[in-house]
């Protein structure tokens, strides 16, 4: 039976790296994958985009109201709605990688849990736990609730300890009112830290 | 610096005696630990239960309004409300242990992050992650959120795939309507299922 | 596929323990278990011991020049040599649970791998990395080649942090020369080290 | 206390990737890392390279004979022998980083424990487990006995299992006979197999 992995870690732990590592080494013994993403995140547009440099296109990015199981099913079919030739005979899909997938709706998520456990393809979502006040984003909400496997990638706090949160920065200023989703950019950036650290530039709020 | 841990596991998944076989290793070495519970788990009242056999006194109920912290401090520097003399010497805590953590309100879980990153002792809590609905409890949705580690404890379904789902029992019968805490005992009780054997049991439903 | 798992910690992490509750967990669900381990161990004779106080006998010793899938397969169909009806109905066994299994051939381990790879049976070994000398035991050493997986059972060192290694007590003497296999008893006794604390017993030797 | 972490994986599992990800982490919070690897891996000479097209330059290489330790301080210290001006002033290392690990001799595994507990930093080892015969290298078998973490790499076989083993390839064939290090290059190349996919190909010789 397939699973659904979810690889949480904070900002700038190299969850894209990962992503893209993955599918290179599927790609490489012939395998089939497919690559998608919410369309909350408007960073690089249909991109995935790893700090290291790398880049590449998504197969499909979800919209909140879309069905990510039937998504998934036309694509892995060869439906592409902007070709003209139809059901074009592709081979089976062998993995589907999702990143950003803290912006999944919930049901979003369910639908990833059927892809793997009723199509018994394998999914694995990569993603952070947190928003900037502590609180767990949607998506990573229902991963942790249902996924069959949580992972954790590592990156360290400016203090050298591990990084479990991130905090939102406007210029230099750590700031801990506003909402949720905040692409960061050219105003807005965002630093991992570890608890200790956290608790110390937010004076003591959680 | 100390850090908090969350053991999350399917009902039935050995986390009593996980957390008795950690409280035995710490004293074994001449340290001391203090285990506690929260008090909606009315099962064993004030004990640990172990399926295995074992049982043992917590030496303090969280109760939905208790400050944890506070009541952690104060049971570690030994101010029993029970006993007669006060402020015996005592030795440092060296692990805070916590059963049945999926009940603790999410203010207590951020009691335990403070007890761990600000006081430096360890918090080891073990719970579920979700109730027969697949939705999380308070406290394993905070503990996910925040805890430094998740550690999953594992075990199997009836079909012999790792078990992630409990669903609820009445006598012979799967329920999938009612409270969110219903504790097991005479009437109702817990199977720990897969993705699969839960989804052909709820008909579905997640 | 099934697996062969390698759950190592060092001395007193908790192994029994948890390989008896495995057992408890699969028996509850109908399933059969088989358990095992090294004839070497002496401890115990038959039995599996846990320090808190539960004890199970084996299901059959390994000697040394044992062929282990035979002997599984034997027990696995219900020939039990002192028994007088052969080949009496079974179920099928869920899963094979091995104790210190560092004291194991490397042929053994292969056995074990077979047994998982292609007989189908999931096979737990439960057991130490290293002797008193910081040196693999040869059932070990061959696990960490061939095991699909590894696992950590984790304990603390006397001074708080993560033991990983075991030194030989001859009463309160620290020893660094004998015989690999001594079997904990009246005069030899073990305790698990952090890093750190093993280099300062043993004047910075590895 | 710093750590020493062997991060294992088979052939082809994005290790060197994780590693220049790693120094990337560091580096992007204003932290000083070192790379290096065994002299043994002539792929790539002074380079790491991963197959999704970073590379780097080692900061040193480790020959058969050297002393990590010594190696690592005189670097650490900026005493590059081929720069004129000694002992400027550098900031201290955050971490050092292994390539290849597996090439290194017991005594440079021991080396590096040693600069993890006794100087404090944390040492991340990236290695393979075994040679085409199942066989573990002389420094995954060292790292295997004292690492503090083993964190594994994963990557798929050709049937879509989890890769742990890595067989080796002279053209179209796989062979089994021969010496333990053959670097990858025109002539011999390695695929990482699952299990059951190593065992079908080796007529069961393990």
């Amino acid at each position: 039976m397939a699973k659904l992995y979810f690889r949480y870690g904070a900002m700038n732990s190299g969850k894209s790296t990962g992503l893209l590592q993955v599918a290179f080494n599927y790609e490489e013994r012939g395998q089939r994958v497919l690559l998608a993403k919410p369309g909350v995140d408007t960073k690089g547009a249909g991109e995935i985009v790893s700090r290291l440099g790398m880049s590449r296109d998504v197969d499909f990015l979800l919209q909140p109201g879309d069905d990510a199981r039937a998504q998934f099913a036309a694509h892995a079919a060869g439906d592409d709605p902007e070709a003209l030739v139809q059901h074009v005979d592709v081979a089976p899909v062998a993995c589907l990688l999702i990143d950003e997938a803290q912006f999944l709706t919930p049901q979003q998520v369910d639908d990833l849990f059927r892809i793997a456990v009723e199509d018994g393809v394998p999914v694995i979502a990569y993603g952070i736990r947190t928003d900037f006040k502590t609180r767990a984003f949607p998506g990573a909400a229902r991963l942790f609730e249902i996924a069959h496997a949580l992972e954790e990638l590592k990156t360290i706090c400016r203090c050298g300890r591990k990084a479990i949160f991130n905090t939102r920065r406007v210029g230099q200023d750590v700031v801990f009112d506003g909402e949720q989703v905040a692409i960061d950019g050219a105003d807005v950036w965002y630093e991992s830290l570890c608890g200790k650290c956290y608790l110390e530039a937010s004076g003591g709020r959680l």
